[in-house]
């Protein structure tokens, strides 16, 4: 993987969405179609011989290098969404964030129980999102689910939020 | 193109998000892998000689295709985005909803004036957040913009909206 190309295209926007964060900036990785390619090329690699039957993409931003997955794959690609936008029967989960709770759902009939699962969003900060997601795919009882990002920020540790023996990757290393 | 396979897969569901609305579902073409493959070939197929630079996904299941059709045109991905949500400086552009106006926004530097753009959606209905998403990017000077979507729901006429010469395809032409 060509880390340097990626790492130099990656913008950082400081105080975004609020002051004090530094908001890791994916759309100028995605604008750029040789970084494109080489997320694609360095995830496919990953998961690969994993045996992935269904991508489950984040909503909103990892929809993106979800689709391109899940399509390299061969594989389904599944939108985990916020509540009120999948119009049929879902499968929820609801999990605390600082102020409150959030919940996210899945559509019932989008996984089966000889799926290979996994789960990829753009970025791993503090984990809340992704292990819900993670609960949520378990609860429809796969083979196997994997956990994904591009970027981890890991000086929050959200990787520790995972159970042990989960497979969580992430192909670029960042501090806040 | 498999227009069989496609339509057979295609979910409808009623009155959602409100009584009265027929809901045409891509999601359960995203998650079956041989539609996924299905979509990706047949608009790569329409778009592969045009010199596309750069694809716009509208937020959010336009990310899903429009990721997919970048990186096999081997373009760059663009998502247009509701306010808020793009952490950089952008353009924007707002336009009228049936109660009230509604806006969406694009980077400011992620479209070239020597860029040729693909704007993507799932769906074409009446076609206000595509048109708007069309204004949008000629304010950026781009060679050529076209328009393009999976579904175009005929009996909406959403297709006459936008200005004659504009080349706008989709894939599925159903009615509500």
């Amino acid at each position: 993987m060509n880390k340097e190309l990626l790492l130099e295209n990656l913008r950082t926007v400081p105080d975004f969405p609020i002051p004090g964060i530094l908001f890791f900036d994916v759309t100028t990785l995605f604008k750029n179609a040789a970084c494109l390619r080489e997320l694609e090329d360095a995830l496919y690699d990953i998961y690969k011989d994993k045996g992935i039957t269904k991508v489950v993409g984040i909503e909103s931003r990892g929809f993106v290098m979800g689709a391109l997955l899940a399509a390299r794959l061969e594989a389904g690609f599944v939108p985990a969404r916020k509540p009120g936008k999948l119009p049929a029967e879902t499968i929820q989960e609801s999990f605390a964030k600082e102020y409150g709770t959030d919940t996210i759902e899945i559509h019932k009939d989008a996984i089966a129980e000889n799926d290979v699962v996994l789960i990829h969003d753009d970025l791993l900060a503090t984990g809340g999102t992704a292990k819900a997601a993670y609960n949520l795919v378990k609860k429809f009882g796969p083979k196997e689910v994997f956990v994904n990002f591009i970027l981890e920020i890991t000086n929050l540790h959200g990787r520790e939020i995972f159970d042990e023996g989960v497979e969580v990757s992430a192909l670029l290393e960042v501090e806040e």
